[in-house]
């Protein structure tokens, strides 16, 4: 068996979103390339369990679920046993502690991640804002965000900007461009927290010359060649000192590492 | 203990992502309006998980970790113990089931989710392509996106592209605008899938009173009159027809519901 291409079957009474987070992260801790996934959602009935539990334990297969019925977990765990396939449960564990220690009972109501609340609109006018203020594009965003990143090109400005919308703050980013001046309103600005993005000018180098790669032009412009990318990132840190702001150095950080520095200089405000 | 507000405790090696998703998911499930969660993060040492367990011990919290070192796992398990903590291993159980189905050992590295790999600059990518060529902004997003959305205002283009665009996805949006007529490019895409995004007229009028709210503009416009804003939705349905597209009603259907549909649609092609 430990020859196939491992398959994880999730299943889920709503998407599968969360276990397949889990199995990824767990994943990235084996030297496996691909991870095939096999997904179940919107499990209602014992008889779309029993079907997955012989299509995993056919495959040799893992399962990785998330239930909330108790009844339907507990046919998932019996069938699993039955059958000799590993299931995980990915939620219930944290349910039980839960109870346990605030003696509190759940809603025993699927899908309930994805309901259409006032946080759920904040979110999305979040990711609305981050697109439509992305690049500099409009005075308004600067002055209406909660962040404002600056940063030269290839910074990770715009992917930062979003995967902080998804969680509902409203971010603006403006890049910063030897020879034309940052907008004055941007050195006015009271309640924004205004984050410099910078890195080192190999690492830069190397992002720039891999993006032209990737997007298919030839890498024969001064932006990406070491001393015009130096000179630029030199002004770039000395419109950051003028602005007074906090300045990350992304070179070898993840969006998710970077946007965790944000929000701990956002909770010090 | 019960009357408190809960407190989670995240704890990881590396950023505690994983751990913050299933305890939200888990939350999810009681009627518990916020959740107090308390990052540990980046942890490599005993005495660091000794402070944790102290604290959690102290105001009746919850711990939710993932570490990958088995030594760092053996001390939080038995400290929890000692203290009377409930302490919930999230990963620790799949890579268990893993080990033991397929005969693999781990890494035991942490922070490998976050690895600057080809598949993360791709993702990086997608989510700049996304940006660059929402709401119909070039042509030349058309022709090179994997998915063009189509679809009149507020059908959740945006917030469906950059979800997509997290899944390293190419995607583009083309808002459907009656009285502009689509570039004429989009009838000729061979390899694109095409998705129009539709909703209930009635949805659609909540959806845009909804946001002139949030954005603060008032409430006097076609935009949200139901005549104007059925026959708005009537052209956009026509349109879909003669790119003979596939059409999705997001009338109540979250992001990520209406994106497990496109993605559906993507394989099937």
């Amino acid at each position: 068996m430990n020859r196939k291409q491992p398959i994880f079957y999730l299943c889920s009474d709503a998407l599968g979103d969360t276990a397949e987070m889990v199995v990824k992260a767990t994943m990235q801790q084996f030297a496996v390339d691909e991870v095939n996934i096999k997904r179940y959602h919107y499990i209602q009935t014992e008889e779309e369990i029993y079907a997955l539990i012989l299509d995993a334990q056919e495959n040799g297969g893992i399962v990785a679920y998330t239930l909330v019925e108790p009844n339907l977990r507990e046919v998932m765990k019996r069938s699993a046993i039955e059958h000799d396939v590993q299931a995980i449960d990915i939620i219930g564990p944290l349910m039980q502690a839960y109870i346990d220690t605030f003696n509190d009972s759940p809603k025993e109501m699927p899908g309930l991640q994805y309901e259409l609340d006032a946080k759920y609109y904040n979110r999305i006018e979040a990711i609305d804002f981050a697109v439509k203020y992305d690049d500099g594009k409009n005075i308004g965003g600067l002055l209406a965000a909660d962040i404002v990143l600056v940063g030269v090109s290839r910074t990770s400005k715009t992917p930062l900007s979003i995967y902080l919308a998804h969680k509902g703050i409203k971010v603006a980013n403006l890049p910063l461009i030897p020879g034309i001046a940052p907008p004055s309103e941007i050195f006015t600005l009271q309640n924004t927290l205004i984050v410099g993005l910078t890195m080192d000018p190999n690492h830069l180098l190397k992002v720039r010359t891999e993006r032209l790669k990737v997007i298919g032009l030839p890498n024969t412009t001064s932006y990406t060649e070491y001393e015009p990318v130096k000179s630029e990132l030199n002004y770039g840190n000395m419109i950051m000192k003028q602005l007074m702001c906090p300045v990350i150095n992304v070179s070898n950080k993840s969006i998710e590492e970077a946007a965790v520095e944000i929000l701990g200089l956002m909770n010090k405000k």
